[in-house]
C-alpha cells in the first residue's frame, strides 16, 4: 500500500510501498522502507475516528499533525512513525521500530531493530540504541549515551501508579545489555551499568554499576584502563 | 494486500489493507490495522497445505476456524490473530502483536506491542500485558493483572523437555519489567514480583519478591504504603 | 507488493505478496510468508543507492547477491532475510525475523519469532532458537542447540569498543530464558545457562551455571537426573 498525504513534503525517497500522513517533512536524502507509516495519530485521535466509524488511513490524514523526518535519514521497513516526533539529521533506525508521539531523536542517532520509544521520549545527539530498547513516556537520553541490545527502562515504580517517573540517563553513559534501570533513577554523565543488571538507585557520574540491584563495582577510569589493555590485544 | 473472507462476518472497520481468513469475526466498533492478519490457520494445516504445494491465502480460508474479535477492540497494525482465538470486548492490542491459536484474551485487556502469546494462553479481563512479553503455551493469567514491560515466562523446566508445565499469575499481581518466571510457578493473589527478578518457586499471596532468585522482601500491605507515601509526593 | 526478481530461482510457494531480490534461490517445497523480504541488500549497498537518489526496490534487485533458502523451509509473515545469507533444509523462521547479511543457519534448525540475527552468525544444525532472541555478529552456535526465550547476547565487552569478539556456543548447550552472554565468552558442550544468568566467563564443558554473575550449581549429569525425576511425574 502506498499513500503519501498532498498536505505532505517528500524530498527523499521510497523502498517501495509506504504510508505518510499529514504535513509530514522528509528531508532530503533520507530513505523510507517499505511498509513503514509516518505521521501516524495518537490514540485519543484514533479513538475519536472510531467512534464516528471512520478511522482510516484518509481520515488520519486529515487529522495526523505529522512528523519529521529530517535529512539523510533512514527508516528501516514495518517502521511506524507517530505524529509530532522528530528525528534529526542522518538518524537511522531499524526495521520495525516504533516511535510513538512526541519523541525526538537528535541529529546522528540510531535507533535498533525492533525498538520502542513509546512516547515523550528525548533522545540526544549520537546516540546509539541498540535492538530491542524500551523506553517508556519521560525518558530522557543525553548525548553519546550507548544503550546495548534489550535494555529495558520502566517509569513507574509501583505499577500501576498514578505517578509515573522517568528515567535520565545522562552523556555519555553506557548501559549494558538486558539491563533494567527502575523508574526515576539518575545515571550519571560517563557512568557505566554493567550488562544484567537491575538499577534501582541513582548512579553517580563516573561510576561503574553492576548486579541485582546493582552496586558500584569501579570507576569510569578503572573501566577505561580495563578497555583499553582490552583493545590493545587485537 | 486486503483479503477479507467471504465466510467472515465483519461490522467493524479496517484502517487500510488486511487479511481476514475463515468464518472470523469482528465486532461492532472494533478497529484492525494496516498489515494485520486474522484467522492465520495453525501450523499442522499449513504444513499439510505445504506438502500439498497449496500453501497461499485462498487455501488458508478455505481452512481457517477463524479468530473472534469482540466489539469495541483495535489490533493494531502488523499484528497476526492465529484461528480458534478469541479477544474480548474492548481488548487492545499494540503493534506487530503475535497471539497464536487457542488464546483468549479477556474483556478490557491489553497486549502491548511486540508482545507474543504463543499459543493455548488464556489472560484474564482488565489485564494489562506491557511491550515485548513472552507467554508460553500453557499460561494462565487472571484478572487485573499487571505484567510491565519485556517479562518473559517459560513452560520448560528442563528445556528441552517433553513435560512442559504453564506459568499460573493469580488474580491482581503486579509481575516487574524484564522479570522471568520459571516453568511451574504459581504466582499468587495480589503479590508483586520486582522488576529483573527471576521467579523459581511459587509466590505465596500477597507477598513481594525480589532478586535471582527471587526472595520475599516484604507484603503487599508495605508494598502498598511505601506505594501511597511515593504518590502523595506528587 | 510482490516483487519478484527475474534473477531469482523460486521452487517453492508464497503464501500472499513478498520481495525476492537478486539472485536469490527458494528451494522446493518451501513457503514464504506475506510481508516477507529475501536477499535484501547490505546497508554499505543501499547507502550508495542512497547518494544517488536511488534506493529502491528495483535498484536493490540490480545490486543484491540475493539469499539462499535450501528446500522445505518457512519463513512466516514479516521476515527479511539479507543477501548472502542461508538457511539450510527445513529451516522454519517465525512471524518479524530479521536475519541479515552472511548468516548462515544449519538444516533443520528454528529461528522464533522477533529474533534477530545481526549478521555474520553462524548457527548449526537442529538448533532451536525460541522468541525474540538477539545474536550479534561474531556469534557461533553449535548443532543441537537450545536457546530459550529472550536470550541476549553481545559481542562487545566494553561498549562502544573498536574490538568486537562474538559469543561461541558448543554442540548441545542449553541456553535459559532471558539469560545474557557477555561478549567473548565460551559455552561449552552440554553446559547449561540457568534462565536469567549473566554468563561472564566461559562455561566449561558439561557445567550448569546460574545467577548474576553465572556461577557453577551443578553438572549436566546431576541436571539430567533431576529432569528424569521431573518427568517421570508426568
Amino acid at each position: 500500500m502506498l499513500y503519501i498525504s498532498k498536505k505532505s513534503s517528500v524530498k527523499g525517497m521510497f523502498e517501495g510501498d509506504s504510508v505518510v500522513l499529514g504535513p509530514s517533512v522528509i528531508g532530503e536524502g533520507s530513505l523510507i522502507g517499505v511498509g513503514v507509516i509516518v505521521g501516524y495519530p495518537s490514540y485519543k485521535k484514533v479513538k475519536e475516528l472510531i467512534v464516528k466509524g471512520k478511522a482510516k488511513l484518509e481520515s488520519y490524514d486529515e487529522i495526523s499533525e505529522g512528523s519529521r523526518i529530517e535529512s539523510n535519514c533512514i527508516v528501516r521497513s514495518g517502521s511506524i512513525i507517530y505524529e509530532r516526533t522528530v528525528l534529526g539529521k542522518g538518524v537511522q533506525t531499524g526495521h520495525n521500530v516504533m516511535i510513538r508521539e512526541n519523541c525526538v531523536v537528535g541529529d546522528g542517532s540510531i535507533v535498533g531493530s525492533h525498538s520502542v520509544l513509546d512516547g515523550n521520549v528525548k533522545v540526544g545527539r549520537n546516540v546509539s540504541i541498540q535492538t530491542g530498547n524500551y523506553l517508556p513516556p519521560g525518558t530522557v537520553v543525553g548525548d553519546g549515551v550507548f544503550l546495548g541490545p534489550f535494555v529495558v527502562i520502566t517509569n513507574d515504580r509501583y505499577p500501576a501508579s498514578r505517578r509515573l517517573l522517568g528515567v535520565e540517563i545522562e552523556d555519555n553513559a553506557v548501559i549494558g545489555a538486558n539491563s533494567t534501570l527502575i523508574s526515576g533513577v539518575k545515571i550519571g554523565k560517563n557512568s557505566v551499568v554493567a550488562a544484567g543488571a537491575v538499577v534501582t538507585r541513582d548512579v553517580e557520574p563516573g561510576k561503574v554499576v553492576a548486579g541485582v540491584p546493582a552496586r558500584v563495582i569501579m570507576s569510569r577510569e578503572e573501566y577505561e584502563e580495563k578497555k583499553g589493555e582490552y583493545e590493545r590485544k587485537i
